[in-house]
């Protein structure tokens, strides 16, 4: 199947010109992707004008309103079949297109995509997964970093097996190492929710995933593990702490390099070591954060993503697509349903 | 009141060494400190004569047990009259010390000093805070960083009562600013019990802190804030993923700057920068976790703080004590006790 991937071509901090760029850059690395550029036309045919070969490969669907930064998700819902993320993401539920991207308000997308795409039969809330780089050669799985503030042991059973499937298609994993993220590693240490979604995971058998208890936050970038999972305040938290700490020693760093002449000229016969810190840790590596637990695959893309951060959000929505995540978490599923009782079903 | 400092001498990586030098380099600065050793009485004289002047202001109190690093807080408790820790704690329930320093395990401590010194009247649950570093000159406040895996919102309101308390003492801000963690700063977000905080504290007035909403994660190492409140589970996350975050980018660097004989060179020569960026960063710095909201001074140092850290951990103690902590908090209580309905209460 060729991927037919819906970009919301409005979203984002630069907007069109970075989007179909971004489109270029992954169709020049996969010939058969294609695309549908959902947004102002008159734009989006001008900046395809740049790219020949990617125009070649492209649709237009026109779309007169646009969701802004700071609409909530009730606004957005109220408002999507004329903006270009909510036609989008209506293009992957018609079936005209196999994945979307948006690098759009991300609240918005979630409740949009939630709407029109609902939940895979047996996951009760969808849950906003992305990669985060550590010390390893892969990155690491964590997952929900926003969608759900609060979430039971269900929920987290079943991110537990969202998870495991987007480790497997993106690095081949056969059976990717799951924690669970939690204030100690003793049992018995944590919430109610955590506690409960640890008993389940250890009970159950046949999955393809491998659950290995508790880790601390201190240890989400060793890349001792592949998947972490947690619910969606402590994920938040944690992705905001690790991109504010890492811009703090940065800040820092530049600071004190800059405190003395000495420090300086240090700091320039250096520059090829630092650079290659900052590419470590350039989000652009590790663009594309993914909702999972929908009938649809929606990639979302960083606000602030480059061409090349762009060009890895659909290249991952193309890979979740062609390795049938969705299938994935559906034959899972099947194997840990009767072992979390449904106390979420009532929340 | 001259402070008496009940010191945990067997507890921390080092142990009896470390806890009296530590205290020997207080001292060394305030002239008017006392210390009651409270462990093996043959290895604290044996440490203490290398400190003429600090044996001078002590006294020893013999224990035969010690509380391991691995022991669960329900063991610790059963032999609790017995070993350094608990019978520093009962010294400063019996008005032996007028404080309590200890670097041994951390659940411990909680569980024994909260069996030991009960609460203060109003305040349901104790909180461990923190001093955490940040790009201005005064540290942040934050807790709870793990004494409490779930909270309500009376508990989030109490922990914003005591933690600008704490931040009053040690910088003497007269209304230190206080904001709730949370995923996002907008109104409606995060969770039930963040919303009812919330409310509580903007409807409240007179109190010597000024509320200002909620801070995201990434904003914990600004310094925009002088206090932040959060359940314990989300403020260990947050400091542990700061921690972690801080070790990655400075091993990154290290790598980075190992990688090429120009990058070790320009390391060597702005070597002064990476020591002041380490300096910044270092817990002995920072030291001094304080369980919040107990009858009674309890000081965490960090297991591996050297002398450094211990000196400033008892400091902190001392300056808890002289500026009655316990007063500060017990005044601010009347202020919001009326508006946080007892939720809590069946909890």
């Amino acid at each position: 199947m060729r991927p037919r991937i819906a970009i919301d071509a409005m979203g984002g901090d630069v907007g069109v010109r970075v989007m179909v760029a971004g489109a270029a850059l992954a169709r020049h690395r996969h010939e058969d992707f294609q695309f549908l550029f959902v947004g102002d036309e008159t734009r989006i045919k001008a900046a395809l004008a740049n790219h020949p070969n990617l125009s070649a490969a492209s649709e237009i669907l026109h779309a007169e309103e646009i969701v802004s930064a700071d609409a909530k998700p009730s606004q957005a819902l109220r408002n999507s079949k004329k903006t270009s993320m909510g036609m989008a993401v209506a293009a992957v539920k018609s079936g005209e297109a196999s994945a979307a991207v948006s690098a759009g308000n991300t609240g918005a997308l979630m409740a949009i995509s939630k709407l029109a795409l609902r939940t895979i039969p047996g996951i009760d809330r969808p849950a906003l997964a992305a990669l985060l780089p550590t010390m390893k050669d892969s990155d690491v799985v964590m997952l929900d970093l926003g969608a759900n503030a609060e979430c039971d042991s269900r929920n987290l059973v079943q991110f537990a097996v969202m998870g495991a499937a987007y480790s497997r298609i993106i690095y081949g994993f056969e059976k990717p190492s799951v924690k669970l993220l939690n204030i100690g590693t003793e049992d018995g240490k944590g919430t109610g929710p955590v506690q409960g979604a640890a008993d389940a995971l250890r009970k159950a058998s046949g999955l393809a995933l491998d659950f290995q208890g508790f880790v601390e936050a201190d240890k989400i970038s060793t890349g001792e593990v592949d998947v972490i999972v947690t619910d969606g305040f402590s994920g938040n938290v944690a992705l905001k702490a690790l991109e504010g700490a890492a811009r703090f020693v940065t800040d820092l760093l530049k600071r004190s390099f800059l405190s003395s002449l000495r420090s300086k000229i240090g700091f320039l016969i250096s520059r090829p070591a630092t650079e290659l810190l900052r590419e470590h840790l350039d989000p652009n590596n590790h663009n594309g954060a993914v909702f999972l637990g929908l009938n649809g695959v929606v990639v979302k893309s960083h606000g602030s993503a480059d061409e090349k951060g762009v060009a890895n959000a659909v290249e991952v929505a193309a890979r979740l697509v062609e390795d049938s995540i969705l299938g994935r978490i559906s034959e899972d599923l099947d194997k840990v349903s009767s072992l979390a009782p449904s106390e979420a079903a009532s929340k």
